[in-house]
C-alpha cells in the first residue's frame, strides 16, 4: 500500500482577509505537491493576530504532516510567521549571519541607505531551520522539521514566493517521496469537456495507472494524464517522508485522493513497473482520439503555441481587431520575441479606421454591416497588404453588453484569415459577458493562426 | 463598546485544492464584510471530502458566528455542502418546491431537454433554511439560522456566487449590524505608498473614526477612508446579531480589528454621531493634500476615468503602441462604450509598421532609436494625423527581458501625447518584470490621457 504525506497551506496576511489581495499562492504550491503524491487537504488563511495564527498553525500541525506557511516574514511588528513556530515548536529565534549579510548587501543596493533595524528581523529563524535564500526579495524562507512535521515558511509576494517554492521546496520534499507523479497537460480546443470526456470513454472508466481528469477553461479543455512512478530520489527509511507516511491519510495521490473524485492515481505501481513509461502510451492514444484540436501537451497556452508555429517557420503576422480590441495582439505580445513575429495590430473600433488603415470598402461596410465576413476578409487581406506580413488575422463581432440585434446578437463575431493561400473566414457565436467574448475570439484567431502555418485542417 | 460578529469563509472543492481553480470568492466576500462591521478571521479551503469537510464545518461553527461556504452545490454525489450543514445542525433536507420548478425551468430553457434526477438534488435545502434563488446558474443558495450560529450556503461559480452574495446575502445581513462602516477609495497614482503616508502622517496617526489605510498595488496607491455609522436598519435585539454579539471577539471592524494593523475603524461611534456625515470632511482634506494625483473617489480604474474623460467633452483618441503591445487599448475596450471614444490603435512593433502606419521619419528612429522621446513624439502626431482623433497618445519602450543596453535599460519608456495644443512626452524607467513594465507604461498613459482631458497639470 502507498502512504502519502499529506499538507496544509496556511497563509498569514489580514490583507487576504480584508480581500485587498486574493491568495494565489494557495493555488500555486496546491498545483504542483500532487506531482510528488502529496495531499493538499486544507487551505487556510489566518490575519496578522498572534492568538489566532497560533490557533491555526496548531491545528494544521495537528492534522497535517506538512504546513506551508506564506505570508508575515516581513520586517514589521506585525509580521508573526517565524514567531508563532519558534513558539509552537519549542525553538528559539536565532540569528543566522549569512542571511543578515544578504539583506544588508540587498539593502545596500537597492536605495543606498543604511539598514533600519527592522530588517534585522528578517535574519532570524527558528534553531536548527534550513534556510532558503531569497533572489528576488529581501525575507529569506526557512523550514523547520519536528517530531515528524515539517513546516515551511515563504515570504508572501507571490514574485518572491513561487520560485523559492519551485526551486527550493519541491526538491526539498523530492528526496522524501517513495512515489511521485507525472503530468502531461494536453491542451484541447475546439471539442466541448463533455464531448471530450465521450471521445475518451474507455479509457476514462478503465483509469488505474495512468489516471485521466479533464476540466474545462473558458473557451478551451485541458485533460491532464498523471502517471504514478516509484521515485529514484527516495531517500529510503528516516526522513519526513517515512517518519510521516504511517500519519497520511488513506487516499494516495492528489487532494482529497480518497474521495475518487479527481484522485489522479489511485493504483500504486508496482516496483518492476517504475521504469517502464507508462504515461507517453496513454497521451499518444489520447492524441490519435483527439487529433489537430489538441495544441499542447507541455500545458502552453494557445497564443504561445500559435506564435511559436509562426516564428518557426520564419513568418510574420499582422493583427486587425475590432471587437477583441487590442486584446489578441496584448496577449501575443505578452510572449518575449513577438517582435520577431507581430509586425503590426491595428485596432480598428471605428467604420473610418477600418476604411483608412485597412482599405475596407465603404461599399462592404454599408451592403453587409461592420460585423460581417464580408468585412473580416477585406479587414485580413488589407491587413496583410498595409503591413506586409505574411499572413493577416481579421476579428470582428459584437461584444456586448449593447450594441446586439436580434439578427447580429451579442457573441456573433466573424474571423478572417489571410496568407499566400488566400483567404479564409469563419463565424462563431460566444455565449457569456464581454470579457468572455473577447477571451474566446482571441483562442478562435490563435487557433486559427496554428492552424494555418503548421497546415492543419481548418475549421470553418 | 461595541460588539462585532465575526465571520469565516468555508470554500468546499477538491479542485481548489488541487490548484485548478483559485479562491476568488473569499476575496469577494472579504471586502464586502466589513462594510457591515463584520470581521472576517479565518479562511479555510476542503476537499469534497465528507469527513474533512464535517472537521472543517465543526470547527468553523465553534470559532465564528457566521460560516459563510462557497461550492459543493452541485447536482453530483461530490457535492456535500447541504448534506453535511444538515448533518452538523441536525436539520433534515426537504424539498423546496419553487426551486424544484425553477430548475425544471432553467433546465428546459437552456439545452431543451429533461431534467436529470440528479438535478432535483439542488432543490433541497437544510429544513427552515431562507433560500436565495440563483439568477445566474441552476443551484439556489440558502441561510440556516440556528443556536447564535449563521450559515450561507452559495454556488461556487463566481459568476453565480458574486451577484447571489452582493444582492441578496449583504441585504440579509444588513438588518443585524448595530453599527455598519462606510469606506470611500481615494484612488492616487504618482505618489508612491511612503510618500503617501508622509503627506497624511498627522491624518493616520490621529485617526479614531473614520480610519484611514493606505494600500499598493502595481503602480499605484489606494487609500481607505472608512467611517463607522449606526445602522438605521438595525432591527434591534433578537436577530442575529444580538444573539450573537456576546460572542464576537474584541476588536471593532474589519478583519483582525483587534490588531490595529488595518482596522477600519476602531472607536465607536456614538450615537449622536451616527447622523452627522464624518467621513466626507476626512475625504476632502486627504484631497486638498494629494491634489490632481488623486484620480477617483469611486474605486475607479485609471483606465476608465480617462475613458470617461474624454467621453465626457465628446473628444477622440487613437493610442499607438510599440512596448505595450495591444494592452493599453485592450483595458480601455474592456469598458462599454470605448468605441465612442477609441478610434483607433496601431500596435506598431517593428521600425517599418512605425514609418509605414505612422508616418514616423526613417532618421528620427535612426538618429535617436525607437524607443526615445523623439520617435514617441513623432508616433503621437502620426497617430493623430493619420486616425484623425482629438488626442493621440504613444507608447515606445523595452519590456524586456532581453533588448536591455547599458544606455537603454530594460523599463526605459517614452511615451507622448499630441492634442490641439501641440504635443508633449515623459520619460519613465520601469522597475520589476515585462508584465509589470507593460502594466506601468499603460498606467502613465492614461494619466497623461486623465491630465490633459481634464486640463490638470501636466507632468514631465
Amino acid at each position: 500500500m502507498v502512504v502519502a504525506m499529506n499538507a496544509e497551506i496556511l497563509a498569514v496576511g489580514t490583507e487576504l482577509l480584508m480581500g485587498q489581495i486574493t491568495n494565489t499562492n494557495a493555488r500555486h504550491i496546491s498545483s504542483r505537491l500532487p506531482d510528488l503524491g502529496i495531499n493538499v487537504f486544507f487551505h487556510t488563511v489566518a490575519g496578522d493576530n498572534p492568538e489566532r495564527l497560533k490557533s491555526a498553525l496548531g491545528l494544521a500541525l495537528g492534522r497535517s504532516d506538512i504546513v506551508i506557511m506564506t505570508g508575515g516574514l516581513g520586517p514589521t511588528m506585525d509580521d508573526l510567521t517565524k514567531e508563532t513556530v519558534s513558539d509552537c515548536m519549542g525553538r528559539p529565534l536565532v540569528l543566522h549571519e549569512d542571511s543578515l549579510a544578504r539583506i544588508k548587501e540587498r539593502m545596500a543596493k537597492f536605495g543606498g541607505r543604511r539598514m533600519p533595524a527592522s530588517n534585522s528581523k528578517q535574519a532570524y529563524f527558528p534553531e536548527g531551520a534550513v534556510i532558503l535564500p531569497n533572489e528576488n526579495g529581501t525575507a529569506p524562507g526557512c523550514i523547520v522539521e519536528d517530531g515528524g512535521k515539517t513546516v515551511v515558511m515563504l515570504p508572501g509576494p507571490p514574485s518572491e514566493m513561487c520560485p523559492m517554492f519551485d526551486d527550493q521546496v519541491l526538491p526539498f520534499f523530492m528526496k522524501y517521496a517513495e512515489y511521485c507523479l507525472k503530468s502531461k497537460y494536453v491542451r484541447v480546443f475546439g471539442i466541448g469537456e463533455s464531448m471530450l470526456e465521450e471521445m475518451l470513454k474507455d479509457l476514462i472508466e478503465a483509469q488505474t495507472n495512468p489516471t485521466l481528469a479533464t476540466y474545462a477553461k473558458e473557451g478551451e479543455v485541458t485533460l491532464r494524464v498523471t502517471a504514478r512512478y516509484r521515485n529514484p530520489a527516495f531517500a529510503g527509511a528516516g526522513g519526513a517522508g517515512a517518519a510521516n507516511g504511517a500519519a497520511g491519510a488513506g487516499g494516495a495521490g492528489g487532494a482529497d485522493g480518497a474521495d475518487g473524485a479527481d484522485a489522479p492515481a489511485a493504483a500504486a505501481a508496482g516496483a518492476g513497473e517504475a521504469e517502464r513509461d507508462i504515461l507517453a502510451p496513454v497521451v499518444d492514444e489520447v492524441l490519435k482520439r483527439v487529433g489537430a484540436n489538441a495544441y499542447s501537451t507541455e500545458d502552453q497556452e494557445l497564443a504561445e503555441v500559435a506564435l511559436n508555429a509562426l516564428a518557426e517557420r520564419g513568418k510574420t503576422l499582422a493583427l486587425a481587431e475590432s471587437c477583441t480590441g487590442g486584446l489578441a495582439a496584448s496577449r501575443l505580445t505578452d510572449i518575449p520575441g513577438a517582435s520577431r513575429v507581430l509586425l503590426m495590430s491595428a485596432v480598428t473600433y471605428s467604420n473610418e479606421a477600418k476604411m483608412s488603415a485597412l482599405g475596407v470598402k465603404a461599399s462592404t461596410l454599408q451592403a453587409f454591416g461592420a460585423v460581417s465576413a464580408e468585412t473580416a476578409r477585406e479587414m485580413a487581406i488589407g491587413a496583410r497588404k498595409a503591413f506586409g506580413s505574411d499572413m493577416a488575422v481579421s476579428v470582428t463581432g459584437i461584444a456586448g453588453p449593447g450594441g446586439g440585434t436580434d439578427e447580429k446578437p451579442v457573441g456573433l463575431v466573424h474571423l478572417a484569415l489571410a496568407d499566400s493561400a488566400g483567404v479564409r473566414s469563419k463565424e462563431i457565436r460566444a455565449v457569456g459577458p464581454r470579457s468572455r467574448i473577447r477571451n474566446v475570439s482571441c483562442l478562435h484567431a490563435f487557433d486559427m493562426i496554428r492552424r494555418a502555418a503548421c497546415g492543419l485542417p481548418w475549421i470553418g
